[in-house]
């Protein structure tokens, strides 16, 4: 009997959203207001989670302190308070779209964790817009 | 690498629940204060999601303004203010307990994207009552 | 050193927004679609609070367990599950809005509590709308 | 078509974390805090989800009330206000972590309901930690 | 008796926290990540409430579709996906602070008022940080 | 014209309510399943706010981040993972209710900060249950 354990954590972040190898006219066609060429931004909201077995020692399927160490080691501390666009080397080529984040969050992580463990991960850019990456039960 | 997008959205609607097969002594028995004859209502939360590959061009699994809009035609402008037992025509001889509304809602929005996609949707009456359907990843 | 305590709660009813005093067509212009015939309804969000003493001997302002049972006993099995138009006989000339129905359940409530608390409450209709009646300390 | 029916509850409990079979400076430096041997505690909020058909005469998966008395019989009259390590006869050689709660409490209520439901659980320490049991759609 | 009614409102948007009368060691110094000149963002939530009196024919204090709509116009068509430091006319030459954002929301939306209104505002920057004035009851 | 600041942390903590001067049954009999020799726990969440004047220079109230730290040393490390019956000082000889705790924090926070601001804080002991001191503005 597996076990998925989370976390929940937060960054806030400037960004537009914009293709380089696309027009500025269909850019502002395509992304309206998000293509704003001076950036607006948001409160992410993160959730990492770990399938794996309960450990019969520890109790634990993961010692969620670690997995909060990592998180905000390799994620919150490289995002937060940042300009996706400007900042973050993946997104010098790759569109900071909410999905193209999510993606670069999960390349980030699952270098981190035995692959023994099946990773998910919820990734809100608000209340209502929300995206995520499940890996199958291996 | 599959990712899964959603929106939520709220409408808010009366209705009571009602099998019309039935007798009143046995819906009264059954469904207890949800038969009040004279309605009651409840806030529905609604998360609409589509699993499916990341467009290398938009950076979308699909435009979620576009999402939102189909969700407002189909759903929200359908459901919202109304009366389920009296306005709606899918309950006319079909209860509108939460599973059936659910139902409802797939089979409106399965008929709006492409197979491409898995289609999940949660539907909240309350902050502890909700409900969900999960398509299987193809 | 006054403390204000305070207890939520839920309930569900139906309603529409009617003055009976008006024509139907100035009542289907002012209230739009919250004047719908057929009705809607609303999860609908109570908090109730009371400012006062501690006492020193129990430590309480009053027993929360003593709140909860009057807001049970006086609101929620009044309103719960209801229509407000047709089953609530305070609304029988009075257009059951969110402040109608704030007041109705100040008036309720007051009657309760002695007058050396200072009597709060709060009433979400949704998430996003709500109205309030405070009580100045005396 | 099958849906999902999930139902939300609390409880309150103190606990630590401790293994019984190491020494005290282990514990003390594996568990940290947490190991604190006055205890600490948690509101504890529990989702529990039942997968299955909708029963075309009553419209439900499970009869949500039925599935809240069982809820509140078997794990909230039993959990609320305890002490886990103490009263809790599952965790006198258990260590009450987040996942092993959670197992007892599936273990629980796996035996309150027919195996054609796939049963899943999610239990919520904190706001940012939780953990979850999904058993497969059989 | 006054009733208060409140409208909930969200917006997005980039700024950096930066006193164009300091060195640019002192911004960094006292503004921190904050002052990060390529910019972050967040998710704005705003509460705005009028305190009035409960019209007799209406039962409204004031018509909240109004109330959204002059909040719609007034703020969030305003600051939405924009830049504060440089597109918002307000913030040329004032540090956009929680603090400071409140008091150009709370200056914008007073003349959209009759006086005969109280006027709160709340401003939540995160989920943990939030800001409000609130006129006192004339 | 001022405003409010505000600042939302969490702690959690085991108690049980119990005035060490009623007899072993009055205790039982007046708080139930609070009494609870083995004690229970909670999630508590604090607000702290301080209404002042916005300084023009910084744009502030007062420095949120000094805000958080002062909460975090004098607040959440003096009560979390603790048994507040046992460890925490102020309670040697007071009843942990809900009331009192709010005030043992006021009181400690009060100290901190000069009279000019007026404090508010509010203490939630569950998602239903919460007490609060307001400063009236000097």
């Amino acid at each position: 009997m597996k076990v998925k354990i989370s976390r929940r954590s937060t960054f806030n972040a400037a960004h537009r959203l914009h293709n380089k190898q696309w027009s500025e006219e269909k850019n502002k066609f395509f992304f309206g207001k998000c293509n704003n060429p001076h950036y607006h931004g948001h409160n992410y909201t993160l959730i990492v989670s770990l399938l794996g077995d309960v450990c019969e020692d520890s109790g634990y399927v993961i010692d969620i302190s670690y997995l909060k160490k990592i998180i905000e080691d390799k994620i919150i501390d490289y995002f937060d308070h940042k300009n996706l666009n400007l900042e973050i080397i993946e997104f010098q080529d790759l569109n900071p779209t909410l999905e193209n984040i999510l993606k670069v969050i999960y390349n980030k992580l699952r270098k981190e964790f035995s692959d023994e463990f099946a990773l998910s991960i919820v990734l809100y850019e608000t209340e209502n817009n929300f995206a995520e990456i499940n890996e199958m039960p291996g």
